[in-house]
């Protein structure tokens, strides 16, 4: 595994410590002192999560554009930033001006922008930022002509491309060629290349599918600057990224327990645990911790496997109601009593960090103090 | 039906509209100008939702505890006590530092209290306002003891009783007496009574369970003021009720589609759409909405139905990524075309408007403003 000490990413080597980029409320030194449940994020994990996917990008010559739908923190974006990362993917307008408000520019917005009060934010946003969009329709694209337009700068657009995702994005080269055309030939937007968002194990197709629609796209003398593809679970592989410039991923800054299962990390690289107090020991088998769906979300990794695991061990909790979650004792490795607490690697992050406005930062053992979600609850 | 008019429900007949309860920040006229994904609430379907129960709880002589974890909005807390609610319902103490922050008094907290930094916030609570608490263990009832005698007055601790709910809550009569009994003779706790959570669909085993409690009370003697039970989905039933004197239902207040699907209302009984925009249409079949789980959550109702159901049809979403779902337009009654605002009737509504900062009310097609959601997040 790669270390920060042993390879040189951006200008890391003189930067002042990751703790040092927080706003941090200050909070207690002792782990029985926190007021459970609250995401904790290991900085000592962040850090090494983000340095080794840097380098890695760079000795493959990708360009780094990590999601902030994963983190929604500011800081965490800048010292991504600060790594090499060439810029930021936001999803949403209200991620993208987040990140606008913190002096944030070189944004991709992965998300088609459709409807009038959506559009007036891009305006807005494409007056103070450079943001670059997508479009899989005609009508997306006539929406984000007038955008531009108004902004009185052409917006850059990709044509969303779904090889294989099964959820926007047009079908076919054929179809992503017609797209960069009208694109090139209307007012207001430039053709900026293709993005997709593969599917999991499955990205031959993907690099079977923008090999034929470049072909297509120089054949008609138009330039692909850029091919955006992304994903956590696949980050590691090389297949199918033949022809892909710029690489997405979110997921990675933290990892998650959905992660570990797919054997694409160990439980180590996970940076976030819900930190969760035992409440109640109703009967012999049966603890019940303070976390429920309010804190772990419902998100599942399969149907037979429950709801985030207990970290040093593989007992998942088998049940949640919005404020209760249900563990079998004898799942785990000691019998914990009430008012122990315990910590949860939830199956799926993102979500997670969305439902908090505050989470609380460590290195290791070490409590640093509370930091807020820039961008939580931005889903328009 | 019982409507507004029809029954003599508080002092409601001399009330302001409900829409006069809130603090409105003003939003557009028409649906089309509206920023999707985001919670609408409609106050006509509230009101009849309300004053129904109310009247319900009134003619069979239960004594009204509305649980706001729910809509989690202080207006809607106001009004629910306005109508004849004898007290409120929490789960967390954030919801009662809210409440309490709003003047609220006479809040039960359903739920253990547990470690320092919670018993100290207790502590401030029972300073300020009437709050009665839970527990199913000695511990809980010795951390609660230590926070009465801090406040230098006696909490009121009702047992936790687990009548099939499995989840917290001692498992026999025997148990409930024992604790009990402690409750008496420990300084800085009272006893104040039983509570528990039934398991939808088995109130039998529930009203076995009390009446065996009740009596094994009697007979030593402890008066039991007050027997709490709750639940939306047989809110309905009188079955396992003999004993019970307070009833906890919180997502009657919107309703919603577990509700639906379970037979106990219908879609016009339930008071919260998620107003989303169509966004995609990549194939044929396929609509891509804006709306995902970090709109709608992860919440199933089964393993098949999907997630929610657009609103006057039978079609759900049958995946969502975080700001993605997916439906069938074959499901529809007419293809939507990009740009269309649909309706969706949110799985589960309480981890739904848990998600957002503001919400949408409406009063049928009327759109009367945004409000904000005062509790949202207190998980803690």
């Amino acid at each position: 595994m790669l270390s920060k000490s042993t390879i040189a990413i951006g200008t890391h080597n003189t930067m002042k410590n990751l703790e040092d980029w927080f706003i941090i409320e200050p909070g207690p030194q002792d782990i029985y002192e926190v007021d459970t449940p609250v995401p904790s994020i290991d900085l000592e994990i962040v850090e090494r999560n983000l340095v080794r996917w840097q380098a890695r990008c760079q000795e493959s010559g990708l360009r780094n554009r990590p999601h902030i739908k994963t983190h929604k923190l500011v800081p965490l974006a800048r010292y991504q930033l600060e790594l090499g990362a060439c810029g930021l993917t936001v999803q949403k307008l209200g991620e993208a001006e987040v990140m606008c408000s913190a002096g944030i520019s070189n944004l991709l917005l992965t998300f088609n922008i459709v409807g009038r009060p959506k559009l007036a934010r891009l305006v807005d946003l494409a007056r103070k930022t450079d943001i670059a969009v997508v479009a899989d329709s005609d009508q997306v694209i006539y929406g984000l002509a007038e955008a531009g337009l108004a902004a009185r700068r052409p917006l850059d657009v990709f044509v969303e491309c779904d090889t294989g995702g099964k959820r926007n994005g047009v079908q076919s080269a054929a179809h992503a060629l017609e797209l960069a055309q009208l694109l090139d030939r209307t007012p207001g937007v430039r053709y900026a290349g293709l993005m997709t968002f593969p599917a999991p194990g499955a990205r031959r197709h993907m690099g079977e599918f923008l090999a034929e629609a470049k072909c297509l796209l120089e054949g008609s003398g138009l330039e692909t600057r850029s091919i955006s593809s992304g994903g956590t679970p696949d980050m590691w592989s090389d297949e199918g990224l033949e022809h892909v410039t710029e690489y997405r991923a979110g997921t990675y800054i933290f990892n998650d327990r959905s992660l570990v299962e797919r054997g694409v990390c160990s439980q180590s690289d996970c940076a976030v645990d819900i930190v969760s107090t035992v409440v109640s020991r109703p009967t012999a088998d049966r603890i019940v911790m303070d976390a429920g769906s309010k804190s772990l979300t419902s998100d599942l990794h399969d149907l037979s496997s429950g709801y985030g695991v207990i970290r040093g061990s593989d007992a998942s909790l088998y049940a949640l109601s919005e404020e209760h979650g249900l563990l079998h004792v004898r799942k785990l490795p000691n019998p914990p009593m009430i008012g122990d607490i315990l910590r949860i690697i939830p199956n799926h992050v993102c979500p997670v960090i969305n439902l908090f406005d505050r989470v609380l930062l460590t290195r290791g053992q070490k409590l640093i103090g509370y930091t807020r979600v820039d961008a939580r609850g931005a889903v328009t």
